[in-house]
């Protein structure tokens, strides 16, 4: 799986793989039907799943999946449905693949969710369950869910002097008023026409974003700006990825000075642990963290705007400190001790104090000219 | 304060209302400096918020302010900080006005922190103070808090035949690929340059619109598609309530058969108490609920992917069918009962067991073919 998985990557950093994935799943039936006309017991091999099979590659950065594999029969009361549930889920893909349709994780549930003839059984009965079998064939094909049409949460914005062909439009990101683009959930398809930007600031706020928006800061400073609410989706994962394997460009990571900032970035950078099969798609191994860094709270004057840790932040900020790929680095774990030292975190929006566009106008400029990030 | 809002109302329907917003903030000033000078205790008035002064307009069918007021006074030991806060905070609004810039809720909460000279004590403490303030100064000056220059929350994306212009670009809904517009978190400076659409669908899921999006919905029906994820934000109300007002547009809601569902609906169309002095700005009594409705279960089959209503569901059932606003509605009574003897919710998605384009091709033209909606 490991060596399938290397040889897939090139042709998975291409924009259209839907014929490759679709093959991939004619390839799993096929294999299938195979095991039937030899009598044999027919059978899925794929990569285990879970913290047992995780580990922190260090050549490239990223948490990856190891080697143990598993197999899964269809003549084993234990295995029998969630076999049933892979076949039914990779059916489902290959017509949303046929009909060039894409569908939510929701949605596949509800396909799958039918009633097998002739007894009271649900193929699924409840969405995790169609959730493991779409992870089952990304791991299967070698393919992202993406690339299978399923399509995670939809959700950000995004400007630049970027232009992009999409479903059959040229878009400008440059000129999209005071919203900007909306970002969907699946970027798969999306072919770059003119990338003019030097780097990415990708920030956990969509009011920050508004803020250098506003600013017009990706025209002055030659750069994209994006960001979601909270939650960094799937959809800008790989749109952010993308931008750094294909554009080459540095990907500043912009959050508030807590763990919850600490932990997007890692998540960004590093992947995790639910997503190790896919890191070579969803991690970001170039990624920096530009701030809020422990120094800026001194040299800001930050610290008039401290909010204390709570024992939930304090547990928090143990966990991370202890991460494989944060143990090792001074300047990571500089930022940690300063943290439990202050007993206090700092938003990014503690900037504005300073003045409203003190952010885009004094505080970003310095840091980037500066080079002022941890990679 | 009723008959001042009613005056504004008028005015507040055109798109830029940032001079006669500060018009009203230097107003506010001015008649503080007239008590002063005069050697009064220097006061603002203005309208009771809260339950006790929340009324149910059956005319506007709005929740609304009622004519309760109230004083503040300078000189009063438990008025004095509130005072402080509100003027400090309307100052931090001028000059967003001034120099044309936009803060969220959190900025202002920053720039208002700041320590009282020669003492301990700060403006704010907590971000709630200087929220209720910039709630004051929507209820003081008769203007929202996107006039006063203050966001909201940005989220949600739009797609149909509408061209405006905002910011300074020409922005086509329907050439931006499969994302749309990223709905700004502020609206009030949006041209509507062209607007072809018989009616806007409203959904509160994401995947929905993208449902809808990729099978060019809005292009076949003629409609304007919008969505969030989850919350409907203040944006996309007002969005929705400018192409209402001004375009006349029907607006029909979409969501889950459940009561978070049938509560969103209630919101955007009749307010809320924590908004009832913006009721003219922000609640749409022309929006009619589309779906899902009870009938549309058993027309449609979607018994077969009921979920059963738990506790919550039942008491939010409960209290919502006792809405001043529902009680009366035979329509919606049918709706509840109904829930109630099914004891169950549907998902719109659940139609997706029909097929992945169910929705866009069967439910929704029929149903608006029938109008089949409730009022």
């Amino acid at each position: 799986m490991s060596a399938k998985k290397t040889d897939d990557k090139q042709a998975k950093l291409n924009v259209n793989e839907q014929s490759d994935a679709k093959k991939e799943l004619i390839e799993l039936g096929k294999s299938i039907v195979q095991d039937i006309n030899k009598a044999n017991n027919p059978k899925i091999e794929l990569s285990v799943r879970g913290l047992s099979n995780v580990v922190y590659d260090k050549q490239s950065k990223t948490l990856q999946l190891g080697d143990k594999t598993a197999q899964r029969f269809f003549f084993n009361a234990g295995h029998s449905k969630k076999f049933l549930q892979t076949i039914e889920v990779a059916a489902i893909c290959k017509n949303l693949l046929d009909v060039n349709k894409h569908a939510s994780l929701r949605d596949v549930f509800y396909m799958a969710k039918r009633t097998i003839p002739n007894t009271k059984i649900n193929v699924v009965d409840d969405q995790k369950e169609s959730d493991k079998s779409i992870e089952d064939l990304e791991i299967i094909t070698g393919f992202s869910r993406e690339n299978l049409n399923v399509n995670a949460n939809k959700m950000g914005s995004v400007a630049g002097k970027v232009v992009i062909e999409d479903s059959g439009d040229t878009i400008d990101w440059s000129k999209l008023g005071s919203g900007g683009w909306s970002i969907p959930s699946n970027v798969e398809n999306i072919k770059f026409k003119k990338v003019d930007a030097k780097y990415v600031i990708y920030m956990e706020k969509a009011a920050v974003w508004e803020r250098l928006h506003e600013d017009r800061f990706w025209e002055k400073q030659n750069c994209i700006i994006m960001s979601s609410q909270g939650q960094t989706t799937r959809g800008i994962r790989r749109l952010l990825q993308r931008l750094s394997t294909e554009h080459n460009l540095p990907i500043l990571v912009l959050t508030d000075f807590d763990s919850w900032g600490h932990y997007i970035y890692s998540v960004m950078k590093f992947g995790s642990i639910s997503l190790a099969h896919m890191a070579d798609e969803m991690s970001i191994p170039s990624a920096k963290f530009l701030g809020i860094r422990a120094h800026d709270i001194e040299k800001y004057g930050l610290q008039k705007h401290f909010i204390k840790l709570n024992d939930q932040d304090i547990s928090r900020l143990k966990q991370i400190s202890e991460y494989d790929w944060f143990k090792n680095s001074k300047e990571w774990q500089a930022e940690f001790k300063k943290m439990k030292q202050f007993g206090h975190k700092a938003e990014i929006q503690a900037l504005s104090a300073r003045g409203i566009s003190f952010i885009s106008e004094t505080y970003l400029p310095e840091k980037i000219k500066n080079k002022d990030w941890i990679e």
